[in-house]
C-alpha cells in the first residue's frame, strides 16, 4: 500500500465516517457511526443530525458515567491485503454549545463536512483526548 | 430510499463489513472491524486473519468476561439523507473449531466471502445471539 507510512491519525483522517464505542452505566457496550475531525491527539464529533432525543442523551449519559471510549476508523476492500484499521482509545468530555472549545471544534468539523457550513453545529460536541493509537494494515 | 422496507437484519446483511464492540474486564470498550454472516437472530464472525495472537486473545477474553456485545452495520454517503445504520445488541459465545456449531457457521461465512473457500476457517468463531435490533435511516 502506498500510504503505509502514514501515522495512525494521518490514516484515520482519510476516512469520512468512524464508529464510536461507549459503555453504559450497566457495563454494556453501545456503538454509533460518527462524523469526526482530528487535531493532534483530539477527536471531535458532534451530537446532532440524530433522529431521536433519546439517542443523543444516551451517548451523553454514557460518556458522563464512563469517559473511556474507543473510536475505530477502517477501510474495507474485497482484496483483503488492502484492509486497514486504526483504533483510538481515549477519554471523552462534552463541549457545550457556547462553552469553551465548542466554536473551534465546530470549525474543524465544518472544514471537513460542507453540510455544517449551511447548518452550523448548535448541539454538544464530544471531544476525545486520545490516550493510545493502535493500527493494523493488511500484508 | 428504495430499500426502506428492509427489516434490520435484511439491511445489515447488505454490508460487507461491520464493527464489533466488546468490553474488557476493566470496563473499557474495545472495537474491531469484522466480517460476518447472519442467520435469523444469530451473527457469526471469525477470529482469524488477524495479525497478532494478542489481538485475537483480547477479543476472546473480553467475550468470556462480558458476553454483552454490540455490532454496528452502517453505510456512509456524502448525501446524508442516504445514511443508515443497524445495531444489534446481543450475547456472544465462542464456537471452537471442531465443536458444535462451528462447521455450520464457517459454511455461512464461506458463502459470503470467497476468501474462506480457499482457506477454510480453522480458528474460533464468535456467535452472537441478538437480543435487540435497532435501526435508523436518513430522511
Amino acid at each position: 500500500m502506498g500510504d503505509g507510512r502514514l501515522s495512525p491519525p494521518e490514516r484515520a483522517v482519510t476516512a469520512r465516517v468512524a464508529r464510536l464505542a461507549t459503555v453504559d452505566a450497566s457495563g454494556s457496550p453501545h456503538l454509533v457511526p460518527i462524523v469526526f475531525a482530528i487535531r493532534e491527539d483530539r477527536i471531535v464529533t458532534p451530537i446532532d443530525h440524530k433522529p431521536k432525543r433519546s439517542m443523543r442523551l444516551r451517548r451523553l449519559d454514557n460518556v458522563a458515567a464512563e469517559p473511556r471510549v474507543a473510536v475505530l476508523f477502517d477501510s474495507y476492500d474485497e482484496d483483503w491485503s488492502r484492509l486497514w484499521w486504526v483504533r483510538a482509545d481515549g477519554m471523552a468530555t462534552v463541549l457545550a454549545f457556547g462553552g469553551p472549545g465548542h466554536a473551534a471544534a465546530a470549525e474543524l468539523l465544518a472544514d471537513r463536512y460542507e453540510q455544517y457550513r449551511d447548518h452550523p453545529i448548535t448541539g454538544p460536541i464530544i471531544e476525545i483526548a486520545v490516550t493510545r493509537w493502535a493500527s493494523w494494515a493488511g500484508a
